[in-house]
Order: structure tokens, then C-alpha cells, then sequence
């Protein structure tokens, strides 16, 4: 469920659905007037009777096909959830109640029976709609959200801050099996199941993160769907209820009294064992028995787990055969599922070729990704090897210790992870690599600004993080080539070491590419004394343009962020002035590496910071976030002006 | 099991052990040649009978009581794993084998038996043994360690490593159930479970963290050891092994076919569940039937858990009765247990009077911690106003993420938490609650260098790591008055807040005492405009003793590092130098702050930046530490000298 995944290609050879028959199941022209456009809030989906519900959620299919037909959108898990959440909205009162949706990515239902509907076209991009649910667009929307793992804390406290209030609203947290593979909601159901507040957690167990999913508890999860009652199909659900009836009645009680008598038709459940009741697995598909059955769970003292399965992509045949693909997909004609596969090679790729060549040649290299095969462009390396790699689930902590514990014992781990996401393993980069300077690879994707996926996701903050860390060396590629030069260096190098590159793409290069580089030189890419420019990754090509034609203007590959080139600072400060630009916050990045540096041996020339503000920044193009930051050629040809330098007006 | 806590005074009371009779059951001598003087390290203890390995346990605990009596060291939790480290040394083989200790605050005895006894009386010292397992310190510490739930991710990668690099070693890790709690922890066992590597995980069940333990799992734990098996006593872990000897030589055939039929007798089992072999619980003192066990379970393939039900303290009485305040006892009588309770009043009294004394006329005031009621001061809180307390175990996410949910329900939560812990939380804190700036405060104890407990637990982070995040505002107060000014401000303000103070102690001040400050702006301590030195908190203490006597130097109360007072420092830059002093790291922290505020305003006056320097810094005194960093008086002094200040040379 873990977002960030998107239309980019990850070099990976996907199993598109253009040699698909023609399907047009979900664009059938359903009689009438379309259910939809009677709903304009919560308020009127509840006066529609339980009968039409199954119609509705069929227009509510009908509709993200529609939208997400453009494009780089989130497909497969927003049909998965269209029935879970129309039963949820028919049942509580929305806002009054709270509906949370952890990542929020599959909440594309939910935005369209809260009043959204018009908007959707809108999804992700410049001043509209979020790609996923955002406290500041809707009352309806309970949490801020786009990482993995958060909605079962933030009900816990919400339930706390009720009965602390003397308040009565009722609070829903719809999950994934996948966010359930991350630490902090195991953490929290351990605290759920202690406090005994009231809640609903629907387990939106479709099988798979965005990847396959890993885990004991999915493999638990796949024992309990073939117990009878799920095998029985339609009404099972019912059934499950009707025969549990009585104990549910005095299940409180009897669980002050045991830890042994779970309200489980078998038995053994490690969410019942944590003080939480279960009830399932049923069909997450069947609208009017989710409705049923939350009507009769949702207020029951103390926690539920409701246990669905779904299917990704449920209702398109395309979307169901490759839910993996069809995760984020690119813009497809609804009707067929035809589309134009990508033929750019992206930064994900890049690497992932990388990696998967280095790997052959060296043993000792392990690839470890929380949940981001397809993403960090390593479907060809799990394929070549499969002993050298581990997902660890939605867990970016363990990826992080675990590649630790690799490095300790001879290995050379490489963690493949995206720059939003390694925010979560802040201290296990600080505590379980760096202290002991144990040789571990960051291979960070997605750093920089991210554009659709906005302000949840935006990896800007991974200079400042990790420059912070002693020892932990960053250096941005300015293409596949310096990529590969970086990792390599890593490889053979003790010590920790992050490579950061952005999303988008890059030239493809030969196989075989091994430049040799030294960690810590720039590299001066233009000369000129007057104003020189400091950038690396992305933000280079940036500098690149903004200097063309200019004379006087040098520009500088500072591909290097720890440790900085302090010998070519030292030169590059006889400059007039210098220009930093960064894909990065202006706090504690790059800039601020070279104000140090430059304070550190007492040099003053005139620093232009450039970088990302220090705010959050919403979701838009890549492009117009930079130009809105001020990083872009145009911006940095201003500053370049009002150093004085003779500018033409266009660029 | 988490570590942190010490003798400093949180301002709670803590039943002493003073009018307890004097006992000495652990100080006796044991008759003949102690056997501990024949162990210079592993391999001698193999040599010993087992019959002969209780009496070296006795010996085992008579030597860490005599070592803790010194103070300031983790008495308890030493006592309690004597017995388990025993038995892991007698039928591992470390080093050749991985024996890791999670948190690593339990392992004296493990010291002791690899060649470290006579270094003992320097644990934590400058120079000497490090309070945790340090891989840098011997050979036979597996991981450098001293934050819970980091042991089973590193297990998972060395036996990876292990089978990747086909080596045949062992590996076995020693978790305590407050350790469990961790999220990190979970998520391990769910790939652990997965991946069904072979490793040996003990269980080391005390039944508490530092306070008491809190959780789910433990509840279920506390069930689990009602069993019969446990309630026979003496033996009772050979009759469960005995019982059991079919399904442990099928297990893994077993396991392949079912999810449920587990080698668990009760077969309700959440460990089991998630594909875990478990095995338990047994006496975790009965040193000669651990032996018996763990040469049984080291060598079956795939993961096992032994549960082991310990005592903190075991074997001294008065530990036993109150292992909470012995978790990390002050300087006592080893015969007696009598002590000195500190009069010290701590920074953390001084917050838990303060917040205690707010929340009673503030009804949204909440306070969450993650497992650190005594060391932040909270005791007296949790007493006063216990619904509006919530302890989520050693989950810092779930603290931070669960903060955000009562913010967005309209409590005003305050997470009290350690500078070193909150690194835990960073993408929580970003996410959950900065995006949307949410309502939270954060009181941020153990902040700047801490001394004894060394690198793992210098909170000389924050500053870099908590301003990278927009919104998150920054003080420093530099005495309780303060701190209750800001504390008012934050709980009375929109947005998140970050308050941070030192381990150390400082002045009591009255009850009502709440002044009105406002955040952003500096207080000028010292007039002077040649050199001015600019620096909050402890920092502050250095500067002012710094300065004194020195005309031309001033000193400003740089008390808040986000935002900062702008037009102060526009202001102080016409002096011929700044001096920036932070107990953090130089990287990004204060220094940095005032340097890019400086270069935004195109204002370059001399700036010299002290801080912690870019390395980890060792276990001694904080002020040995300070001093070594150079940001103590005597090293500011030295650095006015250099800017031409005339300072006498003695201090």
C-alpha cells in the first residue's frame, strides 16, 4: 500500500495489457440516472437503500477508471476499496465521525462521495485535488497522509482525545496488509490492545503491497482466508456474526477474565492475541454485508479488527491480472487497458542496472528495499539474484538494521530506498550504521521534489538529515555514468555512503561503465571567476542552462555534499560571489554545508543560498515546484542579475 | 529494557531501600578459589562442570553489585540476565558465534566472562568500558548498541550474511519484552518469520521495561506464563522440551503444510503465529536447565524463540522489591543498599512539576511517553491526572503519530521524550504532525551531550534535525522559569513546538511561576558589542561564565534557534565578531542557522561556530566532553583570544 510508486519506468519488464481482448465491463452505461449524481455528501449516500448500493459502487468504478485513465494515478488500490468505503460512509457520519485511510492513496471513493467528485480530474496536479487524503482539503479527510503505517496511532490518539473530551464520535481506520507490515502500526495495536478504546480497523487485506507482499504475518493472514467461513462465499460474513452472536454480547467480559478465549473461530490469531477482537476474513466486495456487519461493529466496546479481503483492481480485468502495473499506471484508453509503455530510461533504472551488474562481479553485494522493488527499478536484480536480496515489508528501520547487521558479519549491503521514505530511518542510519562506520550503500530514489505526490513526499530534507550524521558521505550523480563511478566507490570503501538521485530521467549508459572517481572532488564543469555556481544532481542541469552564453559565469559540479571539496572552495572564494542551488531545503543543505565550510576557514565572500523554502511544498509538476522555489535557470539567471552580471532577458 | 535512565533525580519519589533490613545473601563469600578467577574468557567457562555454573552465577552477581555500588550504572537488569548470558556462553561459541544483546545495558555479565572483569570499575567512564556492548570495545560484542529494538533486524542480517557467504555460524539474540514493544522489533520478527533463517531468540521476559511494562504483548505474555508447564517449577523446562521432542523433530515439515498447528502448547500464540518456533516459558535462573534447553534449540533450523521469565534484580533483595529505582541506582551500600537520595532538583522535575501544574488548568494538556515515565519526570503526572496519560511502550513513532491524533481531535499533547529517542520520530514528526502543523509540543530531555552513556545516547542532534522540519519551532530556556514560559507559549499557540533541555539539574522555582515570554525573540544577557557570543541553554552557562570580567564581550540569550530573532542578529552584526555556541553538533545546528540567516540578509561579519564536532563523542563527563569539543568557558575564552579579545589567562 506504501505509496510513491508511480507511471515512472523502472526498467523492469512489466506485463503491459495491450495484447488484453477489449474489456468495457467497468464503462457499461449503467440505466437511468446515474446513483452518483444524487450524491453530493455522506448525507445522501445514506438515503439511498441497501439495494442500490451494489450499483453505486459499479458507477463509483466506472468513475476512477474514468479519471485515472490520464494517468499517473492511483488505480488499483482505489478500486480495491470502493466497496469498504461506501459501507463505511453509509454506516458512520462522516465528519463527526472519523475515517481514517492509511497512505490514503486508495481513498479515491472516498473523495468522491465527500463532495469531490467534480474535482477528480484535478487529482495531483497544480491546485487540486491531493493524490491522497489531506486534512486542509476536506473536513471529511481525518488524517494528512502518504507514508505507510500512520492511521493506526493516529486513531489511537484520536480515541484517547475523545474520551478525554467526554466526546462520543466513532473512529474507522481502513488498513492494508502491507502498512500492517510496518512497525509502527504493529507498535500501535500493541498499545490499541492494551488501551481498549473503541475503534473499527477494517484490515484491507488485498495480498500484495504495491510490490508482492513479505512477512510472517501474511502468510498468516493467507492461512486464515481459507477457513470455512470465508470459503463458504456469499453471506458468509452474516454467518460469522450470526455464530459468534453470544460471545460477542459478553466478549468484554470474558476478556477481563482470560487471555485465552478470543473472540476467533480458530483460535490463533496474533491480532486477538493482542487484546484487539477479530472478525473475519469476509468478502471486502460484497457492499451490503460490509454494511451489515459494521453496523454491528462499530459500536462495540473497545477495538476491532474487521478482516476483508479485496483485490487490487477489483472490476477491471486488466487492473486484476497485473495489479503490480496497474498500481500507478500510466494514461491508458478505460476501454481496452491499451497503453504506450515508457521508453525513457529513468534514474530507478539507471541503478538498478547498476546494481544488478556490480552485484555479479561482487559477492559480497546484498540489495535490501523496504517494499519498493518495482519502484527502485530492481525487478531484474531479484530475478539474477535472489539470495543477494531482501524485502523487509513496509519497514524501512529494519531494512536500514538489517543491512547493518549484514555489513558487520562481511557483506556489503546496498539499501535501496526512497529519499521520503529514509526519513523514517533516521536514527537506525545514526545508531546501528554510522557509529561503527559500518560500510552500508544508500541508494536514495526520489530525492528532490517529487511533483504529483506532493508535500507527504517530496525528498528534500535528506541533505540536511543526513549531512548531520557523522560519517555518512552524500554524493548526487549528475548522470548514470557518476551513478555508477559512486557506487562503485562505495563498494570498495569502508563506511557508510548515500548516492541521492532524483525522480525522472536519465541517459542510458553502456554496460561496463565503471568510471573512476574520487569522493569529495568536484569538478569544474565551466570555467569563469566572477560568479561561480555550486550544484550537483539535478539542480546542476539547472546551473548548467542558467550560465549558458554568460562569460564570467563558472559553474561547478559539486557532486559532492560530505565532505565538501574544501580545497576548491577555498579557490572558488576568491570568486565575486558564489550561487549554491539545491533540490533541497535551504536549512541545514547544501548551502549551509558551504557556509560552514567557508566560516570554518574564516573566508567571507558573498553566498547565494538557493534551494527549496522552507516550506512544505504542495503537489505540481517537478518543474513548476522548482520555478516557485526559485531554483530553476530563470531564477538562478535573476540572482545571477542582481549580482550584477549582464543577463538577457529570455533564457 | 530501554536505556536512558540514571540516578539523576526526576523529582519523584522513590522508595528507598534505606529502612530495609541489611541483608547480604550476595556479598558472602563463596568457599575455595573464586571460580571466576579461573574465566579469562569463553573457553574457560567451558571447561567448568555445569554442576559449578550456579555457583559462578553467584559469583557473576556479587561482582556487578560490587561494580554498581559505585553508581550511576544498570544494576537491575544486569542481575536479571546473569543466568541466560551464562548459558548462552557455555554452549555458544562466541566470538565465532553472534550472541547480541538488545539495548546492551543487561550485558556486564557477558563483560565480565570475555576477559573485561578487571576493566569493570571503569564501565561508563572516560576511557574505560562503554555502558553497552561496543563492537569496537571486543570481539565479542556483536552489535554497538544502547536503543531498544535494534537486535533482532541485526540478527535477521547476519544470518543472511551467513547463509549468502555460506559460513555455518550462530547467531542469538537476547530481547527483553519492554524491547519488544519497539516497532522496529515487530516488524523484524514479521521478515524473520519470512525468511525463517536460523537464530536463536531469548526471550528475556522481566515483566517490565524501565517502568512498569505496558502493551498487549505483555499482557499476553503475563498469560502465557500461567501455563502449567511454567507453574511445575523445577524441570519444568526439560518436561516441556521432553514433551514436546516428536513435534520439535517435524516441526518445519510440519509448518510447511499448516498455519495451524505451532510447537506451542497453548497453540495461541502470537510469536507462533507469525512463524517463530516458541518455546516456553522457563525459569530464566535456573542456569543448568537453560544450558540443557539452548543446546537443543541453538542448532534446528529456522528462527526460535526460548521465553526465559526473569527478575530484575534477581538475587538482591532489595533491587528485587523496587527494580525501578535499581534500574540505575545512585552510589549505595552493597551490604545494605542504602543510599543518598539526590536533592538535586533535575531538568526533568523541573518539566514534570511544570507540565503537572499546567494540565490541572488546562484540560487539553496530555502527555504521552514512549516508556520513560521516571526519567521524564512524569511519575507525579501519571498519579495527578492519569486519563490524561498514555505510555505507548518504546514506540517513539506511536508516541509522536498518536500526539498528532489528539491534536487533530483538540487536545494540546505534550510528548515528553529524549533528544536521542526522538530520532526515532523524525519522518513522525514531519509527517504526522509539521505538514499539517499540528498542535504538539515536544519536551525534549537529555538534550545536548549526555556523558556517561556515551555515543549511542548524545542528544546532539536535534537542533539539526528538528530545524530541518518547516514549522517545528525551537527553544532552549536556560532555567526552569524559562522553560515554563515556553511551555505556556507552546500549549497556548498554534503549531508544533520543540523544547529542549540538558541532563543536569538546575534552580527550583515557585509553583505559579509562569512567565510571559515570546518565542523568537532573544534576551541580551551582557552588554557588549566588540564580540558578542550567542548562545542557549547549557551553552549558556559556558558564555556568561565565559564573558565575565571581559569588556567589549557580550552575551545574548540566543534562546530560541527557530525561529530566530532576526532583527536582534541584524542588529549584533555590527559588532566585529559573533560567537555561536551549541551543546549540538556543528553540522546544521545553531551555528548554521545564524550563518544562512546572516548570508540571507547579505551580512558577513566574522562568525566562529562552536559546537559538538562531526564525530561521535565517547562515553565520560559532560563536562570532560565539553571541554574536549571546545565549547566550555576555558575554549571560548581561548577562541575571544584569538579574535583579540584580551582574556587574562587563568579563568
Amino acid at each position: 500500500m506504501k505509496d510513491g510508486q508511480d507511471a515512472q519506468n523502472s526498467g523492469a519488464q512489466i506485463p503491459g495489457a495491450q495484447n488484453r481482448e477489449t474489456q468495457n465491463s467497468m464503462i457499461r452505461q449503467v440505466g437511468g440516472t446515474p446513483l452518483l449524481d444524487t450524491v453530493a455528501g455522506p448525507g445522501d449516500l445514506k438515503r439511498l437503500s441497501r439495494e442500490q448500493l451494489p450499483a453505486l459502487t459499479q458507477e463509483l468504478r466506472d468513475e476512477i477508471v474514468r479519471v485515472c485513465s490520464q494517468g499517473g494515478l492511483h488505480l488499483a488500490s482505489s478500486l480495491g476499496a470502493v466497496d469498504v468505503i461506501t459501507a463505511l460512509h453509509y454506516v458512520l457520519d462522516s465528519p463527526r465521525d472519523r475515517i481514517l485511510f492509511d497512505v490514503g492513496h486508495q481513498a479515491y471513493a472516498h473523495k468522491i462521495l465527500t463532495g469531490r467528485r467534480n474535482e477528480m480530474p484535478t487529482l495531483k496536479k497544480e491546485g487540486g485535488l491531493s493524490g491522497f487524503t489531506k486534512v486542509s482539503e476536506s473536513e471529511h479527510d481525518a488524517i494528512t497522509v502518504g507514508h505507510a503505517s500512520t492511521s493506526l496511532a493516529n486513531a489511537l490518539g484520536m480515541a484517547l482525545a475523545r474520551d478525554a473530551l467526554g466526546k462520543d464520535f466513532r473512529v474507522a481506520a481502513v488498513i492494508g496488509d502491507g502498512s500492517l507490515t510496518g512497525g509502527m502500526a504493529l507498535a500501535a495495536l500493541n498499545t490499541i490492545g492494551d488501551m481498549g478504546r473503541k475503534m473499527l480497523i477494517v484490515l484491507n487485506d488485498n495480498e500484495m503491497s504495491i510490490s508482492e507482499n513479505v512477512g510472517a504475518i501474511n502468510k498468516f493472514m493467507r492461512g486464515l482466508q481459507v477457513q470455512k467461513w470465508f470459503q463458504e462465499g456469499e453471506g458468509a460474513g452474516k454467518k460469522a456474526v450470526e455464530a459468534v452472536s453470544k460471545p460477542l454480547a459478553d466478549f468484554m467480559s470474558r476478556a477481563k477474565n482470560s487471555t485465552r478465549h478470543f473472540f476467533d473461530p480458530a483460535s490463533v490469531n496474533p491480532f486477538a492475541a493482542m487484546g484487539v477482537r477479530y472478525v473475519g476474513p469476509v468478502d471486502g466486495h460484497n457492499v451490503q454485508e460490509l454494511v451489515w456487519l459494521m453496523e454491528r461493529l462499530v459500536d462495540l466496546d473497545g477495538p476491532t479488527i474487521l478482516h476483508v479481503v479485496t483485490r487490487k483492481g477489483k472490476g477491471l480485468s486488466y487492473a486484476e491480472a497485473d495489479p503490480i502495473y496497474w498500481h500507478g499506471p500510466a494514461k491508458f484508453d478505460p476501454a481496452t487497458g491499451e497503453y504506450v509503455p515508457s521508453s525513457a530510461y529513468s534514474w530507478s533504472a539507471a541503478f538498478g542496472d547498476a546494481v544488478t551488474e556490480w552485484a555479479a562481479q561482487d559477492p559480497r553485494t546484498f540489495v535490501v528495499t523496504p517494499a519498493m522493488r518495482e519502484g527502485s527499478g530492481l525487478v531484474e536484480f531479484s530475478r539474477v539474484h535472489p539470495h543477494r536480496y531482501l524485502d523487509v515489508g513496509i519497514a524501512e528501520e529494519v531494512a536500514v538494521t538489517a543491512a547493518a547487521g549484514m555489513a558487520l558479519q562481511g557483506l556489503r549491503p546496498v539499501v535501496a530506498i526512497y529519499s521520503t521514505f529514509l526519513q523514517r530511518a533516521y536514527d537506525q542510519v545514526l545508531h546501528d550504521v554510522a557509529i561503527e562506520n559500518l560500510g552500508v550503500t544508500f541508494c536514495i530514489d526520489r530525492a528532490g521534489i517529487v511533483g504529483a505526490d506532493g508535500s507527504t513526499h517530496n525528498g528534500v530534507f535528506d541533505l540536511s538529515y543526513l549531512r548531520s550524521i557523522p560519517g555518512v558521505r552524500i554524493g548526487l550523480p549528475k548522470d548514470a555514468a557518476e551513478l555508477r563511478g559512486m557506487l562503485k566507490y562505495a563498494q570498495t570503501h569502508p563506511g557508510p555512503f548515500a548516492i541521492r538521485y532524483p525522480r525522472g530521467n536519465t541517459a542510458r549508459v553502456p554496460a561496463g561503465t565503471w568510471p573512476d572517481l574520487e569522493w569529495g572532488r568536484w569538478e569544474r564543469l565551466r570555467e569563469g571567476g566572477d560568479v561561480v555556481i555550486l550544484a550537483g544532481g539535478k539542480a546542476l542541469d539547472y546551473a548548467l542552462k542558467a550560465a549558458e552564453d554568460l562569460p564570467g559565469v563558472g559553474v561547478v559540479n559539486a557532486r559532492f555534499v560530505k565532505p565538501l571539496d574544501t580545497a576548491m572552495l577555498r579557490e572558488l572564494a576568491q570568486a565575486r560571489a558564489l550561487i549554491t542551488v539545491e533540490d533541497n531545503t535551504v536549512v541545514g543543505g547544501f548551502g549551509s554545508a558551504v557556509l560552514e565550510a567557508l566560516s570554518g576557514m574564516n573566508l567571507r565572500p558573498t553566498v547565494r543560498v538557493l534551494g527549496i523554502p522552507d516550506e512544505f511544498q504542495d503537489h505540481a509538476t517537478v518543474e513548476s515546484v522548482h520555478a516557485r522555489a526559485g531554483i530553476d535557470a530563470q531564477a538562478i539567471r535573476t540572482v545571477l542579475a542582481e549580482l550584477g552580471i549582464d543577463v538577457p532577458i529570455e533564457v
